[in-house]
């Protein structure tokens, strides 16, 4: 057998040393990436330096309670964890070893500080203290980070290593969605070296304990050196695990101002983590780790190569884009605590009912073998731990959100031809979420609610997130049917085909809400409509209140999870049928009320922009002939949302789930994931070349581009006329070249939206 | 918040050196504990040395196959790990961390060896290697072994530790029950210490990755050492964890003939199991270590006082049941890697299907807070892992065997009032089981097949051992029901009590077989009873064979767990009804049909003796009036099958099962697990008395003892006249002395088994 994880530190170390070289042909579009747009505001966004899917995440942690470590000036900064994640909602996870410069005697645990400034760059950040006056600057590589220390000179020059410090702490014993400390230990190695772990559980996905090893080695020598175990600091070289936070102190000779700092980081042991910082960081060059994770960002981003006449701020948030995209899940091959094989191991996915969507889509259009990669590990989980994640986090699967999206990411890869994936075993993975009922354990993985799911078609109310549930449960059932389709399984597919009505079960006909007619609403086991819904769970008091297609509304005290509809309403999910919407249009009463019900959902904000469920209904014109709607609706959501500040994300990035939506957008496509083809809009991009894995290339390009010609006029595709609205991803993986002639008002280009097949 | 870790290393530490004095008024009763009885034939005991409830068990491991390493010579010795379990069936778990002494240079990683001789005693094992010349002498403390090695004088003197060992290892991938090679890793530390782990998944339980540190100390220093991976040996002094096996190899200086080695192990890290090391064996010296280890069964064995004129073989059998009875669960308190609180944890429940009956209800006899600690380790469980395990090991919940088990537990220490725990919690631990099912995790915990269990009243045949599962669930309810009546939940109590008559549903009454009516048999889900059932699952042919109550046979391929009853037949599983003998002699027929059907059952030796579900059967002559009849079976069962050699057990001892059945009944007592009674019958012993928790005692003597006085002609309890054959536990733990008047003849007395309530 190849042993993987060797595999993988040689092609990592092949890596590092390639990506210095071999590229000058590649041109730095790493610079237009700004790790701040998305930061402030709902985005949440990681913002230290991160390689592409990379494991170590070196971040300033600003308090314990945000999700990605970061918070703006003039929040405190309490140090800087090698771990985080980006873009998410709920219960923090990670945060853990935390490394803090200061000045003065070793006689502290914490040593919060405040920032005066801060510079954030791809590959870069920077600050620098108020109180001690210390320069903090900090890069990384894949699985080591990289800290340079500038000291003042006239002070004592000290540093903790915190090994008990995590996000997400709260006093309350098992807090729902905190993280709970389990155990720390640290060892004082030599007078330039220091190795530990903190042992954490819990989190947003209620995981099992995980484990983060570290190794840290300094260029200059330690002149003292404590450590510390609960509130006593002692001169002990190591403290043990008993349960209790521990860490370490140490200073360096005063003549030291700069202090170069590397921290290895594994999931499986100490002196992996050193093999990581050894085998990664070769010698004390910060520049030099820097310039290799940006080499490393080149080289995908040179796979979407835009016109050069982009404006400044498109390119930005175009590839910016691009960068949120691949910051997870994140690449933990040969970091698997839990077993070995020859599959790569991804873990952080965060959540796939947030990814599936766009995010995935487009790592397959940079990178297919990513994504390849990316499938093999789910299908591997699915075969180690019993089903395939909805979400992962700290090697642990959970939580659940919607539907067993997995599924779908399966389906979207075997469309779509991804080689090195064995769908047999895929489809046996996703039978597994279709059939058999994940009991107690649906929090974590499985579908919820299955039982009442096959024996009535549909959830009734009372079990948590029924409608969003069968909704998303139909889709994936039509995933499950085109891979047993694909795979020659015919009387699977119809079985699956037939099931994936079962969004129909829920669909009230005769209820009517503003001016449009019919809403998937709640239904009982009887399969009575029900018009209220019980506030609560009380045995002695049931106040009810009137369930309408707006209502976003559980008891106060109710998550998501346990609402009918998980982070959107009726009017949302009455319009999240990817699968059969000429079925939905004709439900709706027709191409007309359709297309009213349309302008009603985007005139009268029902539309939410900053959750997923709503990401493909701006195309959903498409479906009515009329893909310029598509367009108008597309380019006004952008503008009124996205832009390159701060602020520039309109809901939680989600792993890069916003950030994706809008670089489709951008290049006039969006997947409708799982199935085989992209709908095309008018591009804000003059043009967009893709270099395929293969060495083929596809460009989308464009004629008249200009802010007036919104419209498309007319299509050619290789040369040749197309007139649909859409594009196979076949048509892309041949390589190829489609023109779209834009001009001042819509025609009736598009009005079909798929060739005969 | 008291950290447990601390607060259990404190009691540990106490623990050990209090056992070396105040012992002065203690017998030595453990001089008659034999490790060999029950270690050939199915016993599977271990035999290496074990303090009461130890996490580490040193034993010589004969090839890769055996449950508890061991096996009897001339089969070849391939070293000495320092984890076993004992009494199992099914795929081995654990193995972990050999050692191995040879002579010769350090160019080899396995030196396999054969034995001239061997001595297995109470806390010792001892044995000399053929090739090397070499004595190994084994001792122990609760989490560090303790090893002498004596080499010949004229060789090198070399030692090998083997990081990548364990017990059941298969060439297949993913064989099921094979445990499976995660990692591993090793540092030569100093020229006296050597650390690392071992990381394996699987073995019996399926279970998830866990990790075995160690920490290795000899006396003399190391004047050679070198490090392996794979098949590569190095002079590397560590190698990191790349999923390959790793090793070291040290050699002694010529002239050190006698080395002394300590290997703390731990599931926390490699300096937790330091920590072990150096806390519990504070000084060379093997003999204060054995002798510690001897105190603390002394401690406990002197807890069951029994006649000095009980025959020197029964006093062997007595107290190495009582011994074997207390190998497992293992102690993990403080060496929990997923969690930590204020709760015991114990680890190895292996399985409570088999130990509910007689080894956990023996350990409140000999030590209640012992057995109340294991009952607060289930619930706290529960609340980190959702369900109380059926069988756990390795950290992780799994083999549900029957029902959910631990139930019965929870119940037991309720009845019998043991103190400390919450009931309340447990109870919610029980309804969970009762209530939420297990989904796709059946096999690792809760009820599988609880849905048609609660919609039809029973398990319909096709599901996985419907037959023994419907009455095993049945009487799991039964405990929730004394359970909810005792805090005052009258409605549940109700609901579960019915609920408990569901061994019913599968009752078919007018089916005959060897001259009894009524049996426990398959039931489709219709409600058809089922004369045949499909030998296999094929879909194209279903060749079907006759099941009668005799029926072992599934298909050739199927385990155990796929047939309608595990590890019994219908004879058996339709007398296992604990909590409602009545109603099954009224089903059977009445007291006559019963007594015959009894007779028939012990006479065609449809009886086994060798698994767990007729642990009961015997004494069920008690509810017809007729107790001596229990008695005579007892004796006769005893007699035939048990003695004081190797192959003195008649099964797996299954952690005790066995061995506490027999201690059991060699006082004369016998418990209804899950009940708050004992069934009084003719002891083998003249008389045991139990020093109680609190002080008190409780005696059981007889008048006549003698070979020909088999039968009770009276009793007294108190001094007053004592005519049931049942003992409540609370006069046991009143304390006091139960008088038996024995005689050559029956007697009447006992034809009521319990005073009116």
């Amino acid at each position: 057998m190849i042993n993987k994880r060797t595999y993988t530190t040689v092609c990592c170390a092949l890596l590092v040393l390639l990506s210095g070289f071999c590229r000058s042909q590649e041109l730095d579009l790493g610079k237009y990436v700004d790790p701040k747009i998305g930061s402030q505001g709902l985005g949440r966004v990681f913002i230290g330096p991160s390689c592409p899917f990379g494991m170590v995440k070196p971040s300033p942690d600003c308090t314990h309670r945000p999700n990605s470590g970061w918070l703006p000036m003039p929040e405190q900064i309490n140090g800087f964890a090698q771990t985080h994640v980006s873009g998410t909602g709920g219960g923090p996870k990670y945060g853990n070893i935390l490394i803090m410069p200061f000045v003065g005697e070793l006689n502290q645990t914490s040593a919060i500080d405040h920032r005066q400034y801060e510079d954030i760059e791809l590959g870069y950040y920077a600050t620098t203290l108020n109180n001690s006056g210390i320069k903090v600057e900090v890069t990384t590589a894949p699985r080591a980070s990289y800290y340079q220390v500038t000291y003042p000179t006239n002070a004592s020059k000290s540093l903790l290593v915190d090994a008990g410090f995590f996000l997400g702490e709260s006093p309350t014993p098992d807090a729902r969605e905190a993280q709970q400390f389990v155990g720390s230990e640290i060892s004082i190695l030599s007078d330039r070296q220091i190795s530990g772990y903190s042992r954490i559980r819990g989190g947003w996905n209620n995981g099992k304990a995980y484990t983060v090893y570290f190794f840290a080695e300094t260029d200059k020598p330690f002149i003292k050196s404590a450590t510390w175990k609960g509130d006593n600091i002692s001169t002990e070289s190591s403290q043990f695990d008993s349960g209790e936070k521990t860490g370490a102190l140490v200073q360096f000779n005063p003549n030291d101002s700069i202090i170069q700092l590397k921290i290895g980081i594994s999931f499986i042991s100490t002196l992996k983590a050193e093999q990581n910082a050894k085998s990664e960081i070769t010698e004390w060059s910060f520049d030099k780790v820097r310039q290799q994770l940006i080499g490393q960002w080149n080289e995908l981003f040179n796979n979407m190569l835009i016109a050069e006449s982009t404006p400044e701020n498109y390119k930005r948030m175009f590839y910016t884009g691009l960068y949120h995209t691949m910051l997870m899940p994140v690449d933990r091959t040969g970091e698997n605590p839990m077993w070995i094989d020859n599959e790569p191991y991804y873990d952080d996915f965060y959540a796939i009912w947030d990814t599936y969507r766009s995010s995935l889509p487009l790592i397959t259009l940079i990178d297919s073998e990513r994504e390849s990669d990316i499938v093999r590990s789910l299908i591997n989980i699915y075969q180690r731990d019993g089903y395939m994640p909805d979400a992962r986090s700290g090697n642990c699967n959970g939580r659940t959100q919607g539907g067993s999206n997995a599924d779908i990411v399966v389906a979207d890869a075997f469309v779509k031809g991804l080689k090195g994936i064995d769908y047999e075993l895929g489809l046996e993975a996703m039978l597994k979420d279709a059939t058999v009922p994940p009991g107690g354990n649906e929090e974590a993985e499985g579908r919820g609610g299955l039982t009442p799911y096959l024996e009535l078609g549909y959830i009734p109310h009372g079990i948590d997130r029924a409608g969003n549930r069968t909704v998303e449960y139909a889709y994936c059932d039509y995933a499950i049917a085109l891979v047993a389709k694909g795979l020659g399984k015919e009387d699977l597919y119809n079985h699956y085909l037939k099931q994936s009505e079962n969004w129909k079960n829920l669909w009230r006909a005769d209820y009517e809400h503003e001016g449009s007619k019919g809403f998937i609403l709640p239904r009982d086991t009887e399969g009575n409509w029900l018009d209220s819904i019980p506030y609560g769970k009380s045995q002695y008091i049931q106040p009810k209140f009137v369930f309408t297609p707006i209502a976003f509304e559980g008891p106060w005290y109710t998550p998501w999870w346990s609402t009918f509809f998980y982070e959107a309403n009726s009017w949302e999910y009455s319009l999240s049928i990817p699968h059969d919407v000429p079925a939905l249009i004709e439900l709706s009463g027709g191409d007309e009320a359709f297309e009213k019900r349309l302008n009603t959902f985007f005139d009268k904000n029902f539309f939410n922009v900053n959750n997923e469920p709503s990401f493909l209904s701006p195309c959903l014109y498409h479906w009515l002939g009329k893909p310029y709607l598509s367009s108008e609706r597309i380019h006004d959501i952008i503008k009124k949302n996205y832009n390159d500040g701060p602020i520039g994300l309109p809901g939680n990035d989600d792993s890069g789930a916003m950030s994706s939506w809008l670089a489709f957008h951008m290049m006039g496509l969006y997947p409708n994931a799982g199935q085989d083809y992209y709908i095309i809009n008018t591009p804000l991009l003059e043009s967009t070349t893709m270099k395929l894995t293969d060495g083929k290339e596809f460009r989308i390009s464009t004629k008249g581009f200009s802010k007036n010609n919104r419209y498309i006029q007319s299509a050619t595709l290789n040369g040749k006329e197309y007139p649909y609205s859409t594009l196979r991803h076949a048509d892309i993986a041949n390589g190829g070249e489609l023109v779209l002639k834009l001009g001042t008002k819509p025609t009736n280009w598009g009005s079909e939206m798929f060739a005969a097949e």
